[in-house]
């Protein structure tokens, strides 16, 4: 492999966010375009942007001249070229556990809650501010209970989500941890999700990626 | 394997028929039990199955009595541990396309227009049976319009979204056609997905997994 990547971010984006982790525990450091999903009427809508991702969501990751999105595509593929650390378990049904929990936020929380989403609710249904946060609170109180209950109960004990390694359902609980402390979700009734934010920030590849940490943060 | 499979599903849910396409696509045929979405104020709200899977959504799979829930999780693990025929490319890059297509549908346009949020819309937006149908139809073309530009610019031709056999990506892509006729979107703008819809369809495994074809329609 060349191995040139770049990657197209927003420091808020909560799956770019993802993308970042998956990139530091993989020790790849990849040349940063950012993409404001504010500015402009939302950099995501330009022309040159939406001809490389015609979703005009972010991230976008390009390995020597192929361009993938979606941030969980962009995890799976980093995983299986390079290998090591694995961000999946080695067993089927470990592996499946760990789809499970990343597949309860990135599909069932997060794009929910997703900005355009949001935009819709104030355009159409003329939601103000407190609605939004209500709206972002509901959904994400919703799968965080599930969540609690379903890594509470979990035969494997550890100090991540699935054993004592950060895994795929990590690198999106950490993003969607710090989305629920941005819109102030109480999170007293979640001491299991609180633990492993804890662990999880305490390495260097989490922490680095943190929206307050990017070179594009406000 | 003892192989025992049990499927908890609702004939109209595109996230259970994902998983019905995955298993006839295996050649398993799992025990059928139901969950009325909107029965009983929701069947898949009473303690039972909630015990069974604490999000309180289908579709769940309970394999050997391990229960696997999210079905993007079932259908990659039905593509562990039943090899053949394969639902992913053998290659990174082509896997990573599969599951792009997958995850722009079962993503970013399903949970947007699924059945409780669609109950938040009203219970607090009072939005009326039009202003969900629209809701719904805005996520679905907005969604479309990217997935046919992905498609059609895509290096890989084929009968399917990638290649001449079914993948994961069309194992979501047809449910969610399902679901835009339901609405009536107009989906003359997309005819590489109509293409691929109406090849899938010839296959016994997609017809059969079809909400009408189920023990449950209604």
């Amino acid at each position: 492999m060349a191995d040139e990547f770049v990657l197209y971010g927003y420091f808020r984006s909560s799956a770019a966010f993802r993308a970042r982790i998956a990139l530091n525990l993989k020790g790849i450091k990849p040349e940063l375009r950012f993409i404001h999903l504010l500015k402009d009427g939302g950099q995501q809508h330009t022309p040159d942007y939406k001809a490389l991702n015609p979703q005009e969501l972010i991230p976008a990751l390009v390995h020597d001249g192929h361009t993938i999105t979606q941030s969980l595509a962009i995890i799976e593929y980093l995983d299986e070229i390079v290998p090591e650390p694995p961000l999946l378990p080695r067993d089927a049904l470990g592996r499946e556990r760990v789809r499970e929990i990343a597949y309860a936020i990135a599909c069932d929380i997060h794009p929910v809650n997703n900005l355009r989403v949001n935009q819709y609710l104030k355009r159409v249904f003329h939601a103000d501010g407190a609605a939004q946060i209500a709206w972002q609170r509901h959904w994400i109180a919703t799968g965080f209970a599930a969540l609690e209950t379903m890594l509470a109960r979990s035969g494997v004990r550890g100090a991540y989500c699935y054993g004592d390694t950060p895994t795929l359902a990590d690198i999106c609980l950490i993003p969607q941890m710090a989305n629920a402390r941005r819109v102030e979700l109480d999170l007293a009734p979640y001491p299991t999700l609180r633990r492993i934010e804890e662990t999880a920030l305490g390495l260097p590849a989490f922490d680095a990626a943190l929206p307050k940490n990017q070179p594009d943060a406000e």
